[in-house]
């Protein structure tokens, strides 16, 4: 009774950004807010990396809600970027759903603020419609451990892929023969622990030359 | 392989509110007093709001386990109110079947102490006989994490979707332009860091006209 | 596509009590000590007050694991109790089975230490037999909360239903009209806050006569 | 080698409230956001329960600081409020100053956004110049635990008092036969517990009557 | 610059118990229910094993706070026990600094509920009269993390020493040679692990005769 | 509807353990250091002490990522070792899959870092291809508990056994009988606690001879 | 006896940034890596802002160490720079005493890596010479809660005042007029919730306009 | 007002080892098992490194205590070794006062479990009679982390200096030069990410010879 492995694909994925605007990120308080914005934008740099289409969309940025992180913004300037009238689920919104037609990608990385409500609701459309969905958990942001945890809990229920951007990275890379120094070149940005191991692995190595 | 997004729907929603009572509440240890206060009353407000017929119920109410939230009993003046003789799990009491059947609906939004009986024993019931049931989390109450996993699990297994409050009112709200005003109203008086997006951004616009 | 709720059964049911021993009990670091023991005392109370047939085993008592809690013992001095001479998974002990088989009953109630070996390996071996294993989760106790939770995701996998002592107890019971002064007692003694609402609650309703 | 209490006396203290502003409160991550609200507004409710002079200030309140919490403007509508221009340490603002020494008390309650700064400063400059200093700590937050902590240690090294604001209630009441009710009510507001307490005693009080 | 180490003696020691009453207990959120509950006991057995005088107080026990926790009462049947009509400071009540110098004891074990209150306040009273205090801090309790450091950093300030109820036990004794078994007996009544010690060893130790 | 229970097999079981390297080490911040060199360090000993095939491999060992942690290779110096010139999925890796294949094992189980990638890609991979994966959860660590939750949802929902290295050595050996000395310096090595037990065993045991 | 407020003041301030070395960084587990980068490049920035003396030193960082964190080095390229030859006290180097005196401040700001060494003994040494001490506690690191704790009560006994990079941006600004666009571009790189904050505030502002 | 840094002293030094016994040890509860022997065994291989005279004692160890650890006995096998018949605080025994005195040193380093009796009460005695005190506070254990807070508060009221193993090798040591591969040696065996720094460095330099 095998399964098969649904894996990632880099000529066959989108990432959909869901509402890192600058108003809703002050309800996020199940990360703290160095890692999860360092999170996010390791994500969209991620996507740049391995250019994946990538779709930016807001909740009424004209309102309290604020507008997109500007990190966000600068990073995508040609991405289509839908600022949704009104729709809470952006899968509601026709545009959106063009533009991820438009793509032609049949697996769907989603982030966005916060979980249960920006995330979970057009995962769960994206299932409902065929879509393998991976859920890149460490970029999306909810009040508290509890309205997190219930959030998985009902996307895994649906058959979402519950992932970290690390892992995304890595199933989209495959060999590191690929590109060493442009995936090395992306952990060591975002992950301080790994740029501590290139500083000091390059520093033995060039002195002992 | 995909699947139906059984999402929920206003016009077809149900809410139980089980054994919110005085002397209950102090059993509640796996959320903080005043957070838990204030998502119970989310829940009472959004259900006012979306107007869906709301079912109170208590357990031994003349006893130790003292008298319904007084504030739940003044939001729902009107309410089916079932103070159960003895019955644990309430779907074993017929007043309270016949309350929920005489609301037509197929989709039940149940909250309640302590959540691995009150909530849960309720839950499965419904589940065996056809309902759609939304577990409200971050309004159910008990003993500790350990009491709230085993409770989950067990819900989950059986079909149960766990969901926040907010993601409640957002599911059922579908589209801001429903009600901009009303929705951002009970999100302000439950979310302190909404209000304050409010606040600042009401202040900003009004000083520059 | 609705389910069946299994719902424990008083007439039903049997309370297997693996491996509670003093020395074992030092592993035991997922629960503060004073509470897992009170929540031990907790699930011998219950079962002796729905008069469950109760089986107690121990691993190697004569070694290292020390002799069963002497407070089990004095609790169920006429119940099978088998000391086994080394299976490790008590459902590979033919006297523990056949003390199973004697109670004629099919819903398992299964708490021991540590949770991920004395707890789910029979838990696991008799689901694989036909019966409905309840896990009493805050009546086992681990090393931390990774080995629990990877003990309670194989459990679940497999069919087990994890419930606290307190929901056990509730569900077994169903009307506390079959028996309130007994109900309210075995609460009072195992939950301090539901002994001092008793204790408030009889204090005001004497004063007032 | 025994030491003076110093001990609150409702004659002799003013309440300084020092940048709650909506802005601003997105920073504290050392206290739940429900529960940090509440303190705020108990304290608040204090300082008008037991009219104590209150002085209220904010920081840059046109810039994205944001404006002062509408529940504290709403409450003392003719309080001082020192808008102040610049000055970080609200004590090196002369109009605050001024407002203090108005009141002629020499015992200075303090709370604000964020400890070490909002808090921490004046309590330091105040200190120095002779006033006995409270810090309320639950009615005051910051960006995490450790500045929490080093802000509570300097504060306490220059003899500052450090405490919460149950406990400055208790201590300026002295004695519940002074006002059962008012007391009661404040503390039924904002704790829960406290409330239901009130709730389940004058429940079973009524019916026995 | 060596300082004297003020010793714990029990010739010259008394106990306060302060305001442990059955509402009260319900605002306790810095420690667990049955861990407190156990403490709290475990201080009382300890007071009476070492014959100390002991002195009961309430505060408003008709009232919400409910009645002493029965289990105390009976512990101290001739113990002096004063229901203070309302002076929330338990030193403001003559009855109660009668009682104590009755006892002619110059060091006080305090022990209460809520630690800021109704330990802190008798604390910082006795010390300005010259009394050695001693906070038996696990048998104390309040809302919080928060609350309860607050509450030691002003009772550290003024002098008073922090202890547990094992430190103190463990200081009076001096000497196991006093009497092995009734200390061991004490230990094992409130320590678990200790108790299982206990039950291991002698049953080694049987068994080996 | 009841389940066969896969249980380990020590003639039918293989262990890998995947990039435990010098530099990666440092990126796993959800278990303690000391406790995670622990955890792998038992996994090792219980491979050799059931005389369980073991498979060794590395990620780009001249990099940044470091060499294999001395005491496992220390541990298998005959055992087969692929330093994977840049596949991350250790499944991609052809001398990995032969040397899987030339053990006959349909049994695998899993540990390494990080959990998300190192663990995860060859669990989804094997379990594609029909083996029975059971994960070490405890000997495998990652960035955080969000990573490492989301790292189990995901192989649990592919059908993955999470296990803890004592679990395991419970499984595999079945029954103390087998070799208690063996067992028992196996756990003394690697659970203080364990060791504990046995150190006051044998001491009460040998004097009362 | 009130007391002078040993107040910072950029005009006699200097910055000793002590063992930042990229293999030292692997050891600091008290702070997530993300924000301790994120808190080091805040002091670091806060230094050339205020134009701070910063004074530069690492321990062996020729060996496993590793070399300072290059983020550090290439913010102050002219500073002076300080790679002790062995002296695990930096103070116990005479070129760092000469750079600092050379400074002729005397207050030190200090931070490093692991704040029981690197930063509490030259503190203690300063402060025995006269220096006043600031500990910058949040970029600081070590290897857990106990020792950080421990570290900071020793610091704090021997008179250092903790605070954190926040807390001294605005001691040294002391009045936002100064300059407010320098200071909130310091806070907006640093804290994201601030960064929101300033960004949602100008979009309303330029929109308006 | 600068103050004399007492500073730890190699040849002024001594370790008092205090109560390190099989069965205490499972009443250590504020830091994990594993990590607590490593830092116990941490400080007894430091004090053989600086060949500090040390001072074995244990309490009652015939008893339930159990036996001294077998490591601490088997590195120290000629040194004085007191198993006290009675005495809880070791400094009540003359013994272990005249194995103290004969070492003619005046700095102390105590670790003992737990921490609040066994390190505590002669840590008192001796500053009472004029020794200088350091508490090792990892390598001392006690029941959870309000006892260990109480337990730090009192030593600290008293004078005592708080630090780590670490700390203290590092204060002993004083220039890395005495003798780089002793200390290193020291560090790798206690400090996993130590060991792991010093293993990369050695294969990177290694392989560029």
């Amino acid at each position: 009774m095998t399964k098969p492995y649904t894996k990632l694909d880099k000529d066959n994925a989108a990432v959909l950004l869901v509402d890192h605007q600058a108003g809703l990120l002050s309800l996020v308080r199940d990360i703290d807010p160095d890692k999860f914005k360092n999170n996010v934008l390791a994500l969209a740099d991620l996507a740049k990396y391995f250019e994946l289409p990538t779709i930016l969309t807001t909740s009424f940025e004209d309102g309290p809600n604020g507008p997109l992180l500007p990190e966000l913004k600068a990073r995508f300037p040609d991405a289509p970027f839908i600022a949704r009238p009104g729709q809470i689920n952006a899968w509601d919104n026709e545009d959106f759903i063009k533009a991820i037609k438009a793509t032609g990608k049949k697996q769907l990385l989603i982030a966005g603020v916060v979980t249960e409500v920006c995330v979970a609701f057009p995962a769960l459309s994206a299932i409902e419609e065929g879509f393998d969905v991976f859920v890149v958990t460490d970029a999306s942001g909810t009040f508290n451990e509890i309205t997190r945890q219930a959030a998985w809990n009902r996307m895994t229920q649906a058959g979402a892929q519950l992932m970290s951007w690390f892992a995304v990275a890595c199933e989209l890379h495959r060999d590191w023969r690929n590109d060493v120094e442009g995936l090395g070149t992306l952990f060591a940005n975002h992950i301080p622990d790994y740029g501590n191991l290139i500083t000091s692995y390059n520093t033995v190595n060039s002195k002992t030359k």
